[in-house]
């Protein structure tokens, strides 16, 4: 046994993640090379409509990385290193000096990864690497091959999806367009500053909202129609896919006329009760779900983020910063009723649930199979494994319940959700651990070892369900 | 390593699910060839009473399995071939086209298994191979020595509890009893109807259980001397376990004349509150639960689905159709409160918990110790996964999370809660997962290499401590 | 293969827990000889003080540990041999026979563990080693040698902090201080009974507060002081941390006035609302926080505990005597509204986060995130698993969770939360599977092969991280 239990496998080779000869086939022979379809992520559009050129590697790789942010906070790297004033070279050593303590954290195959992948290095960064690395890296990056688009083309991506507020004008998404660019950018539609009634902003972002349709929204039914004016403007832009980040799904009963009352108060600038705000949340909700419906579209929902926890933190840097956790909330019975409600309509578009607490995964598993009613191949999705459960772990209890409790064979599979050009090796990440759990089924005798089928299944799940699903 | 990477374990060989060759001992010398104690099921009494033979594989297989269903609703089936007016043959056809898409579900493995141990039949069940399939399946159906008794004989099942509304007049039971059947057939007490106060039925069900009790039921007393009496018949009949599938346990606050008084005000057709609703229900449940601890019966809990999501469905084909899901209500301090007012007074019966959120599998594991007391060996029971999570990985973390807080040799194993005859190769499945969590324990040198000591522990779980705790 | 399928490990060998070569070298390069930090434990104080020797086996053993008699209560043996009148031989031969079935469960390799390390002894306990086993042991702890403090060098432990109330004189902390013992036995200030004003025994208890302080507790300010000073009497005393066993963090909206005025009512007898509950513990919480924040100590809760389930044994027993179960509170929403708090005044101490149901491991590991902020490495922890979850698969849950979603590098690693003076080889059993963890993923080809750096981080959350954190 001891020539067994010494045979250590490389780090990062090209077997990565793949654990048995079945694995590997079906990795490299089915799922490598299918194009991406990155279906939901916040790229910025303006750097991909002006394809633009980073400074360095801190530019690209740090600037916005909320995850590593808080792994330099947690190592005791002060601020001034991480969003504060220090220079984009001291930034980048305090990360190289973080990197190697993030052992077994996602961010240390993410960062080793996007090194091999787009600056072919393969040496582990550290604060003996980091000078040679930020050189080169930040080189390479300023030459036109590493321009977004060309990053995106070196990934093999067929198309993103940006996320953008129904205010947005879209202006960089035309731009690609009449570029003719061969990678679909698409936008999508997240209206979340229209749902949530009790942020100190919803006021002025009405007006905003309001201008951007061209008019006044002083009742829930201008609203309405403000927000039926951009979805029709999204939808002409080529948006196939709405999105929201909530807490929980809104399912209270309400009427119109409760939402109307509601909307009226906040525009007087006076406080809601609960009811009132679950009353307007769950009417919102419903409204534009009926839009989505009408239009075809996919509606995506994350919930269950327990959002700005530390006010500190919030008041110095603002949101999206590093500050934000898994909650608890509970789940179950009112997605369902706010499903079933769209549904017993005939009003129910495709849809994808993405939940933030893997406590959640067996619900959402089994909640999508309540609604497909066989009118569509994997109408309803439990979206693949989200922000902080998009690791390795969080992955496989993703698979394993939509595996166990639903049709593995009919998911869209991976997004990477990342606003930086360097994470579409998340795409490969996702696939290797996707042909490992197939592939470990085969080598222990619990699938059939027919790989030409199992390497179509694979094939679907990386690039042709999603294909066929939104129909870009 | 290259020969062992290659080594792939056929599929579902007589190894299957066993890793080494301590679970292969395991198996094969304990295990398998122990007798099958069903002691909670769904099978149709009246099938067993005439012993029927079925007219083909779909007639038994696809007829009343919403696990199936569901797959092919996922899968884009249309409702006609699912629980509508196509053929047997046609239905099969489209059941035998979704089958390889169901790798990873518990389905494609009980579809090759079922084939494998009722028919002989190894291929694997797909549209090249559903014609020969459905010819010999459907053609062996119909001879003698696949009527029902028999199906159960070839299984090697010992006894079979049905589940049983106190209305039932056991008809079935009797006859057969009265055949001296070697199998025993017992009816199980399932009282749900009487329970939930809230549902549109509950009043005409009042109704038929004072007819089968032959009274009237006008009152709480009533009601109780109603299910006091029924519990006599069933106990008369060789009932000796109870079941009630509920969101949660109800332990509010009532008193009898509460519980009296709501449910006078249901009976004179008046909306019950919250607070009424809780206090009739708990009652209702403590009063349940003194009739078991006086019959000295088991009272099962299955809890936590949520059930009937989807109205438009319901309307269409009613309950138990596909379109329930796992639910995410708070199970511990009720579950808490609901045992130790029972066990407070002695009257605390043998109780088996089962959840179906397996996020509480830890609340169930930790519950039961609570409330073993010494008097019983393993009275207090954390029971076999349920429903969705009646699959490898949702068995192996049910045993694990036992094994670990609680006492896995006092375990009383397995049960299918299948409506299905074919069902019972679940029992050989969970056998082999038992054994392979043990063996690789003994393989990995976390356990003593003593598999005769292991074995009888094996022998417990699979059939003894069952035999012993129901005392059937 | 099958020379590789026979080849079962050793049960309990050198290598125990560390599944290949990688694993070995961590565990016994790096890990197995740094110093034993046992931050949290129960031990009692006048045991060392006073340097106890045992008077046998059962008396060390089985006196205080509930988690041996839940074992035994749910295989079925009397209280008598538990808890009750039974001869110390008799317990032990009724724990002998309990033993063997408790495989899987961590006490069977608790039990083995400590035979061995502490007593030399390899023999499985069952019937028919009881009785030499209980002889040889016994001996053994009627020697010097295996006086309290001797089996505390034997396990080689630099520091112990037992827990202990703010009313407790620390007499034995200063008895071990004056002996100059080179391991460091110092106190942790446990001050839950003055938090949990719901209690029956609470009134007495301020009375008892105020008597240690020297003064009376007629309102919230009167007891801040005495708090205050009792804490200034702790520190004085070497203490470093501060404990809180809670259902769930408190942090509803209060006023000092609020707080006050609840603490009046239960002075003058009168039972509280909920509100006032709610408003008097989220009130003294938050100023317990800024005692601690001020004197630089360590806050710890253990969270999510249900205790005192069975009130037929609490009556018959007491408190922590095997009746506590796992609960599913909710955690999140209050315990970020709660650090917050404490964080938005700079006034957040260094804490550890404990939760008991596993379910929240995903929830403690994001939420210390909110509130790294680079000011110390480390500052915020998720604690180790705790009580139920202190085994193999509740260790590799923790840890997983950490790492993925956190900095396992930062960890300040195990504590035995013991009462018992033989459960120090649970480090030992943390660190193989710790080493084990990192050593898998290197010999998968998921870490580097770099021994000496991940060796150094080992060594890290063996020891030198608690050692850095705490200061004592």
């Amino acid at each position: 046994m001891q020539a067994i239990k010494y045979d250590i496998k490389p780090f990062l080779d090209e077997n990565f993640l793949l654990e048995n000869h079945a694995a590997e086939i079906l990795y490299h022979e089915y799922a490598k090379h299918q194009p991406i379809i990155d279906y939901h992520n916040h790229l910025p559009p303006d750097e991909i409509a002006e394809d633009k050129n980073f400074h360095d590697i801190t530019d690209i790789w740090l600037k916005g990385d909320h995850y590593k942010w808080r792994a330099m906070r947690t190592l005791g790297v002060p601020e001034r290193f991480i969003t504060g004033e220090a220079s984009n070279s001291d930034k980048f050593r305090k990360w190289a000096e973080t990197a190697p303590y993030t052992i077994r954290n996602p961010l240390f195959h993410w960062t080793q990864l996007e090194l091999l992948r787009y600056f072919n290095i393969s040496a582990l960064l550290n604060p003996g690497t980091a000078g040679d690395i930020y050189a080169q890296s930040s080189e390479m990056l300023r030459s036109p091959e590493y321009s977004t688009r060309n990053l995106l083309r070196k990934m093999n991506v067929a198309v993103v999806c940006t996320t953008d507020d129904p205010a947005d004008s879209l202006e960089h998404h035309r731009k690609v367009r009449s570029d003719d660019l061969e990678i679909k950018m698409l936008p999508a539609f997240r209206p979340d500053k229209a749902i949530l009634i009790e942020q100190e902003t919803f006021v002025a972002y009405l007006h905003k909202l309001g201008q951007a349709a061209g008019q006044e929204i002083t009742s829930f039914d201008e609203l309405l129609q403000a927000l039926e004016n951009r979805a029709g403007y999204f939808d002409s832009h080529g948006c196939r896919l709405s999105d929201h980040g909530l807490e929980q799904a809104y399912a209270a009963p309400f009427s119109r006329k409760q939402a109307d009352e509601a909307l009226q108060k906040k525009l007087a600038g006076k406080a809601l009760s609960t009811e009132e705000v679950q009353a307007y949340q769950s009417a919102i909700m419903y409204e534009l779900g009926l839009i989505y419906a009408e239009k075809g579209w996919v509606q995506q929902f994350h919930l269950g983020a327990l959002r700005n926890n530390n006010s500190r933190m919030m008041r110095q840097l603002g949101p999206d910063t590093g500050f934000d956790s898994i909650g608890d909330f509970s789940q179950a019975s009112a997605l369902a009723r706010f499903l079933n409600r769209l549904d017993s309509e005939d009003k129910l578009a495709k849809t994808i649930l993405y939940n933030l607490n893997p406590r959640d995964n067996e619900v959402m598993a089994t909640m999508i199979g309540n609604f497909n009613d066989g009118s569509i191949r994997g109408k309803m999705q439990f979206g693949s494994a989200w922000w902080f459960l998009d690791q390795k772990d969080g992955m496989e209890k993703q698979l394993n319940a939509l595996s166990n409790m639903g049709m593995l064979s009919c998911f869209i599979g991976m997004l990477t959700d990342s606003r930086s050009f360097l994470s579409f090796p998340r795409h490969e990440y996702f696939r290797r651990i996707l042909c490992n759990l197939i592939g470990r089924d085969v080598h222990n005798g619990e699938l059939p070892n027919d790989m030409p089928w199992l390497g179509e299944i694979v094939k679907d799940i990386c690039y042709r369900n999603a294909n066929a699903y939104f129909g870009f």
